[in-house]
Parts: structure tokens; C-alpha cells; sequence
């Protein structure tokens, strides 16, 4: 099956390479200091990228693991093996559910016909398609923003998180592009630090004005009237718009709710799981011990170390999707289930 | 002036080794792992460690200051000296007011009559009184505590914070002694993580069940019903109840107020300033951007690092003292005004 003729495209970006062959994903947990790259053309290491956090952002990991899986076909695979690498790859993590959207449009393509043609433009179009919808999604919430905000956002949800210009991230870079006069504070986003590291990088790169803090901070500012928009991105929203996010993404909404300060939640529509009737139904995952402890804690403290939160309908201004911008309204009158309609996007049971 | 036969106490605990003549600190930023003794018996180098938060905790720092500069009298320092030391000792914290009520009383004996034996006295009435202070707080902190209590603190504020049990600790420690079943979520408190290295160590020392937590975290356990209570220490007590503490306290503050779960602040009556009207009186310390940035950010990243926040009475279910407990209605009432009196607490201007 292995053919060297196949035509494709060749994707570039802060965080991927790809050129229908190799897949190729910076180590995000070496960033900022160093710039490593990941050979993920094997979908096995790239099962064990997305598990260390190596390659992260709900976007990317399902992006990531579809090319991964065209590369492994490119490369002499067969159905079988083809088959035990998605699901493996989808059992990578449990929280962010464009993973398994990604993966399930690889492995029908897969399992109803084995080409390696049809399971490349299917990767493909996931990644342009992520691409296109985080313009979209920036597009759409750049109404929301005024100039002079001081944006907060949370974790990271830019280039390294997506395909494109980012979900939260890219809203945030359109304003910057539209010249308008915004600020952001970025949340270090403990535990492993997404904030810190990544966005700070990000937004210092693309010449945001950016101002790190702790999370245990954003209050202090939201009460000196410091912050007027709070963004952030999802890893999964269920059809009543509860919506799980990087741990932490609760707090912020409470203390926004507070404080009177809009809370904005920007995803594609692929992070939706109409699966899950209520935030509850979202799995969360818990991490190593280890990623609390650092160097500097008691070796036997216990630990306890969810990945994620959930954040209930109620305390969300608006969804910024790529297809529209909705309110709590609006989903209850059923406006993400009808915008759901001719997208492939059914997670597989 | 010097004399070796002046009677003094000896006082020695998990933080401070006194003897009258030498005091030894423990150096906070080396715990947990290596226990590592200070010499401050020169007031210059105990300056030195409390900008460098290698000793902390708001009572500590009076106490050490006070017994610092009594060593320093009985090592031969005269008068103008003496002063001179105890003003820059004044300086070392801006938020923390036990330590200028603490060099204030060791200012009015050196300047009305200095004598070793009156500052002695002085010194080590101040350290014993912070450790009645702090059990009388335990004391009446206890009734506010139920078997089964979930109880989530921030930063550190046992026998390393005090020169006793502790303030919001020691109500903790208190109602484990008394057999109460409870347990504790410590919130690691960044960006100095005086409860992942501090109070998660020092609870572990004395055997009671807790679990840390990042502090973006707490917002998810109050959500899921599983804190009852969170007490927190303090560093400045306005005279209507507003408060500043370690950075974060404010968030949740808010964040019990939101999810009805008691909120209570421990603290010695040294930690009131009636000078203070409100929270905004209280200066906030700002540090240096190395304390958010560590090894990991992007190392010209813009930074903003408050070392405290205040929160106001509003948010407070209770305050603990050491002269009794009190809620808003009672310190709207005047009451924290009146359990001032005869309290030797004056700050001076």
C-alpha cells in the first residue's frame, strides 16, 4: 500500500511540520527556553506525547493524532494495526473531546475503506478545518472585545493549542490586529504551568501586551477593577453549555460572575459533546502527584490533582464558536444542538 | 552595658532557639527538605531574612525583631544604635503589622529608659505573649469547628508563623488534639509556596490528615461540597474588619461567599491597626518578578507580583481572636475598638 506519489499538503506552524510523510510537534514542556521537535509520524510516540503533555490544547491533540495516523498508513501500515493505533491514540486523554472526534472521523474512514488517500485528505481536513474555524471563532469574538480591555485568559489556547491562531488566543490576537488597545493577564495556570511558559511566550512573540501573574491573583485585580473581559477555551462543552476547561477555569467564573466582568468561552464546535447532557457526565481527569510536588513539597504530602473543571452554564457570558457566538439563551432554546447539524462531529460510542 | 548575668528565659520551638543572649531562626525557604538555623542575633542580618522571607509569618516577624534587638542591646549596643537597627527592622515588611507594633514597644522602653534588662523583659514579653495569643485563639477557634469539617487554609500560619501553635493552624491543630475528625486541603499558595513547603510540612509532622492543592483548585472542591470551613490568617486588621493577607485570600473569600460555606480569619489582636479605617489603608508589598517567574517563564515577561490582597468584612463569617470571637454586626457595633483597650498595641506614627 505504500505509495511515494500520493499528493498532499504541507502544514507548517509554531508547533507543527507536516509534509503528508513525517508529522513533526514541538515539545511544548521544553518551551520557552528551548525549541525541541517531537517526531510523531509513529502514532505510538505521539500516544506518549499527548500523555506527558508534550503536545497539548484540545485542538492539537486531535489534530495531532489524525495526521499521526495518515503518516502511520503512509507508511505501510495495515487496517488491524491501523485500527489499534487510533484507539490507543484516543484513549490518550480523557477530558478533551476533539481527540475523539478526530479520531473516530480517521477510524471510519479507516474501517470503511483502508486507503491511504481517503485517510490523508480525511487528516488533512481536520487540520484545515481547525484552522479555518479558529479564524472564525476569532473573527466572531472580536465584537465582544472593547479597546482599552484588560483581557484575563487561562492555560494556553494559541498557536500550540490549535491549528491555527487559537481559540481564547486568537479572539485576543485579532483584537491586537484590529489595533485595538487591549492588555492581557495571563493566569501561570498551575499546575503545569500552560500560562506561564507557553502563552507568555506566545503573546511576548506576537508583541501583545501581557502580564503574568498566579491564578490565586485574578481576584485581587477583578476588584480593582482591573480586568474587563475574562476568555478562555474549552476542552469539552455539553449540549446544556456547562463547559470542562483547565482546573482553575471555575474560580475564574465565580469570581468574574462576582464582579460583574463578562466570562467568554471560545471553541470550536468539534469541543462540543452533545453526548454529555450536563458538565457532570464529563469525565475529568486526575494527574500525577508529581506535577503538585515539584521539587519543593514534601515528598509524601498527599496530592490531589484534577486536570480539569467544569463550569456550569449559568456563569458563561457567551460561547464564541466558530460558527456564531451564543448566549445562555440561546442554548437553551436549542441553538447549539441546530448548529450542530451537518457537522462531522459524532463522538462514537 | 554588657552583663552576663542577667536573668532571661529560654524559648525554643519548631522556628526559634532564644537564649537571651543569641536567637536562631529557622530558615523558612530552606523547609521542608533541609532544616538549616539562622543566626539573627544582629538586627542587620534579621532584616536581612525577612525581606528574604527566610523568616515570615506575620506574628513571627514581630517576634523575632523583638528578641533580635534584645540580643543586640545585651551584646553591648548602645542607645542610638539600637534605634537605628529597630527603624530598619521596622521597614523590612510594609503589610505586616505585628512587627511595628513589636518594634514600637521596643522603642518606647529603649527610648524612655534603656536598660538591658527592661528590653529583655520587653522582648520576651512580647514572645510569650504571641504564644498565649495563639492558644487562646486555638481556644475559641475550637467551638467553630464540627467533627467531619473539611477545612481549607492558605499560606502558613502554625509554629512557623507564630511563636505558639499558631493562628488559623492553630484552630485547626486545636480541634484535632480534641479529637475532632477533621481534615485539612492546603493550598500550596504561590507564587512563594509557603503551604506546599510550610504548612503541608508542618501538618505532616504533627499527624493531621490533609491534602495540598494548587490554589486554582478550590473553587472545584467547594463546588463539589467537599470544604465546610476555610480559615485563614492575617497580616493587617483594619478597624472595620477589611483585611490583608497572603495573596489569593481574597478569591477565596469570594468563593465561599459564593458556595455558603464559612469563612473565618484567626489572628492576634497585634494584628489590628485602628490607624487603618479600611482596607485601602493597608500598603501592599509588591516583590520581585524572579518570585512568578522562577526557571520557567520567558525570562522578559512582564510581571505583576503583589504579595497580599485585602478582603473586606463583608466576606468574613467571623474573626477569630485571642480576646474572643467576633462577627461584622459586632465590629460594626464598635466592638473590636473596645477589646483594644489596655492592649499595648499602639502603632507609632
Amino acid at each position: 500500500m505504500k505509495n511515494e506519489n500520493i499528493k498532499s499538503h504541507t502544514f507548517e506552524s509554531i508547533s507543527l511540520k507536516y509534509d503528508g510523510k513525517s508529522l513533526f510537534l514541538i515539545d511544548q514542556t521544553k518551551l520557552p527556553h528551548q525549541e525541541v521537535w517531537l517526531d510523531a509520524t509513529t502514532p505510538a510516540k505521539t500516544y506518549e506525547y499527548i500523555k506527558s503533555l508534550q503536545v497539548r490544547g484540545a485542538p492539537m491533540i486531535g489534530v495531532a493524532a489524525a495526521l499521526s495516523l495518515a503518516c502511520y498508513a503512509r507508511s505501510g501500515a495495515d487496517q488491524t494495526a491501523f485500527v489499534t493505533a487510533a484507539k490507543l491514540l484516543r484513549s490518550s486523554r480523557p477530558t478533551a473531546v476533539n481527540l475523539m472526534h478526530s479520531v473516530d472521523r480517521m477510524l471510519n474512514v479507516a474501517e470503511s475503506d483502508y486507503q491511504i488517500v481517503k485517510l490523508q485528505a480525511e487528516a488533512e481536513d481536520i487540520f484545515l478545518q481547525d484552522e479555518m474555524q479558529c479564524a472564525a471563532i476569532a473573527e466572531n469574538g472580536l465584537s465582544l472585545i472593547e479597546s482599552g480591555d484588560n483581557i484575563l485568559t487561562h492555560c494556553n489556547t494559541g498557536a500550540l493549542a490549535t491549528a491555527g491562531v487559537g481559540t481564547a488566543a486568537g479572539v485576543i490576537r485579532k483584537a491586537w490586529q484590529k489595533a485595538l488597545a487591549i492588555h492581557v493577564y495571563v493566569d501561570e495556570t498551575r499546575p503545569l504551568l500552560q500560562g506561564a511558559r507557553l502563552t507568555s511566550w506566545e503573546f511576548g512573540k506576537l508583541g501583545i501586551p501581557n502580564t503574568l501573574i498566579c491564578d490565586n491573583m485574578a481576584g485581587m485585580l477583578m476588584a480593582q477593577g482591573k480586568v474587563q473581559k475574562v476568555i478562555v477555551g474549552s476542552d469539552r462543552i455539553a449540549a446544556n453549555g456547562d463547559f470542562a476547561n483547565k482546573i482553575g477555569t471555575y474560580s475564574l467564573a465565580v469570581l468574574a460572575a462576582y464582579h460583574k466582568i463578562p466570562f467568554y468561552v471560545a471553541a470550536p464546535m468539534t469541543t462540543v459533546d452533545l453526548a454529555c447532557t450536563a458538565g457532570k457526565d464529563i469525565p475529568i481527569e486526575e494527574r500525577a502527584d508529581e506535577e503538585v510536588l515539584r521539587d519543593w513539597a514534601p515528598k509524601d504530602a498527599n496530592v490531589f490533582n484534577p486536570a480539569f473543571d467544569v463550569t456550569p452554564a449559568e456563569l458563561v457570558t457567551a460561547w464564541i464558536f466558530d460558527r456564531g457566538v451564543l448566549n445562555l439563551k440561546d442554548i437553551q432554546a436549542g441553538k447549539l444542538k441546530s448548529k450542530f447539524n451537518n457537522l462531522d462531529n459524532r463522538t462514537r460510542k
